[in-house]
């Protein structure tokens, strides 16, 4: 079985059995990296390239660990000191790099539609990392598998997102993702941070952090994009706690279990307290954990559709 | 055989017999980039310091590729964030990496001489890629490697070089390699931006674009290198670009074909239109994957004269 | 026999024992890497994260050489363009990059105690690259490791260190090194670049250069870190030159040989005269070529208690 898709862009086009795949082989992969050796010869003959427009450390480092233990070649690419900054056009610079004879574009990129428009163009498998405000789904991924992996199962469960929607890149890839898998979606935060074409997408929306927790069974709760708040849209970081952000006394007075999820980096104090990202039920290491086993399915999926014979099992 | 130099400072030093040697490994090397498994184990016992004192993300990713591919070891130095902005010399800069075991040294540096001078003071194989605006040799032999590729052969043919000659490292080294291979060269541009020392090179120059397409058998157009034109030398970029620019109705009413190539990064609509760029008379793109396989080359020929018996063949 | 610390925070917590055996690992470490194949499958199955938060190019560079000469995985992470600057915790940052299945972090952290505090809450071997002006423990070893193979002993000889001992990372550490291996320190330099709090280590202190010359075997000379002076401590760098600085012409005087070290980048001209730093006397670049080796005994060691079984000897 292989995926029904040749670039990762977004959750949007994958089929549910595509994302079931990607967690089949994201379990065995994670079983390799818990290994004591933690590396696999499988992609031994891909040469990957990281190209980043924007900074991501964090998401990078998760990719570039992804593509070492399956042994592929990497060269890391950032905008920053680039030919970018002389002119040079989105095309030309991806041609450039796959003239080099590289198999796969892992790429980040400030503008909407940037990987889905490269992908139309050149002859590469592309990861989308992050494309503006818009996708960003091997989080999504990661999120709905470190749900699956906590609770047994996504279909039919409540999952929140709450927070900052409208600067997040996280929200939309997991609004697909979890729809795909059958789960319940509501988002939950201020209305200005919110936007309104949401409404379509078929999620309940609320206002009010006590009564999203009273119905969700996971919270994923969403880092203040503070680097991204052009306009004030909120009021203060302070009264954004006071409603939105989520201590240990609010979830004890609720009477239940929540998973609690954060896509990281956490602002401690503002969205997430730390008694409460600290907690057993708090699995945001286990979804970095998974990341780079997601991260690995993923790459080790698309290269098998580019390069059927020369990737080993 | 082996060559005649121990560095590759320019193509000044190099005889015929050394640039067809590199092109001789160069096409077996292209033969292992462009099958399925691309590397080769020849300099496993080899470390590469890139020190980069001046940004270059295409030159050094295609020198990192030819390094990855040949399985050396290799370590990235740039110039932003090191101890050159503490006050230390070039010399010891440099003497530091070598006694932490490196073998070779691929520089770029903003100072024409800079790998001359430490050629002589150090004991490490250097590659110069590009000395301010004197030398890129690497360039220029796969821009000439590359000539030979679409028409079989060098000698005899004729080269322009247009554009921004002054600013270009590129111009120098492409001039000495035309001529040692028996091409005839003709440079073309604005008065203000070829170099009048350029009449002593045996070169013809013409400051009519038509003229020399007429001429011409090859056109190798150099992009305006707006970020070093510290005095306004060309009047406007849309002037710059109705004089020199080269378009497909200027192309088609020549009556011949005229390969046409480009160092990259291209500005689009300056010089060169996109329908030229990407017609089936540029080579733009073979220029790019040539140049791996020209660096590994290169790479390979010095690592064997530094140490005969570990370079694997 | 083992380490008797599961991190090397400091030169403070080392036993005579420890550094010993870390001296004899890199004996045969540096064996290794003047061997035509420098490379030892040794720590083929652990993953390292080099996370600096200030610039150090030397240092990241020369771990960077150690980490690949023992096969082991390498991800860099700098600060300058990583999540830190959206105000994530230290701690946090740590733990993400942990739950990627990282076994060892090296650390270069601008506070004092920096990787102290992490070795407390986290489940890795910590190595510390540097933090502020307190420790710098590889750089203590291979100065002493240094004097050892110059001298033949550390005990009982006479060391000084030279210059800028308040704004230096390096004296401190040299100092609990030399006094745990026997040697006798001497500090010297202008009275408002010594700290007070330095008398209470048992070593002398002398605010001239040539009394202090005399009485030594080894001169450590420090770098004015010109960088770090936000008070002017010292009047101008010609007198400090002239009052501080080591000249052939000094040296001569003295009747004595004495070994000239320096931990880099040299200001010429300034602490040292380059017929000084260049002189037989100068095992400067001794210095850098053992810093790999000691650096490749220190993660052997500490990478042996973490994965006793698969460290591969």
């Amino acid at each position: 079985m292989s995926l029904s898709v040749n670039h990762l862009l977004g959750i949007k086009d994958l089929t549910q059995a595509d994302i079931l795949h990607i967690f089949e082989m994201a379990k065995q992969f994670k079983e390799v990296i818990n290994r004591p050796i933690k590396k696999v010869p499988s992609l031994r003959d891909i040469t990957i390239a990281n190209v980043f427009f924007e900074n991501s450390t964090r998401t990078r480092i998760s990719f570039e660990l992804a593509q070492k233990r399956l042994s592929a070649d990497v060269v890391n690419f950032s905008a920053s000191n680039s030919s970018v900054s002389k002119g040079e056009t989105l095309l030309d610079t991806v041609n450039n790099i796959l003239a080099m004879k590289v198999d796969m574009i892992v790429m980040r990129h400030s503008s909407a539609g940037a990987p889905h428009f490269l992908a139309k163009h050149i002859n590469a498998a592309i990861v989308n990392a992050g494309d503006g405000t818009h996708e960003h789904p091997t989080q999504a991924l990661l999120d709905t598998f470190s749900i699956k992996e906590k609770l047994g199962e996504v279909a039919g469960k409540k999952v929140a997102i709450i927070g900052d929607i409208s600067h997040s890149r996280v929200a939309l890839s997991n609004i697909f993702a979890l729809q795909k898998l059958g789960a319940e979606v509501m988002l939950c935060g201020m209305p200005t941070l919110i936007p309104k074409f949401i409404n379509q997408l078929g999620v309940k929306v609320s206002y009010n952090l006590r009564e999203t927790l009273e119905w969700c069974d996971v919270a994923n709760v969403l880092r203040i994009q503070l680097e991204r708040q052009d306009v004030k849209n909120i009021p203060s970081l302070r009264e954004y706690s006071l409603y939105y952000g989520i201590n240990k006394e609010l979830l004890d007075s609720l009477n239940k279990e929540i998973v609690i999820m954060h896509p990281g980096p956490i602002n401690r104090g503002v969205e997430l307290d730390s008694d409460v990202a600290d907690s057993d039920h708090s699995i945001i290491l286990n979804q970095v954990e998974n990341g780079v086993a997601i991260r690995m399915a993923v790459l080790y999926l698309l290269a098998e559709k580019i390069k059927p014979k020369s990737v080993t099992n």
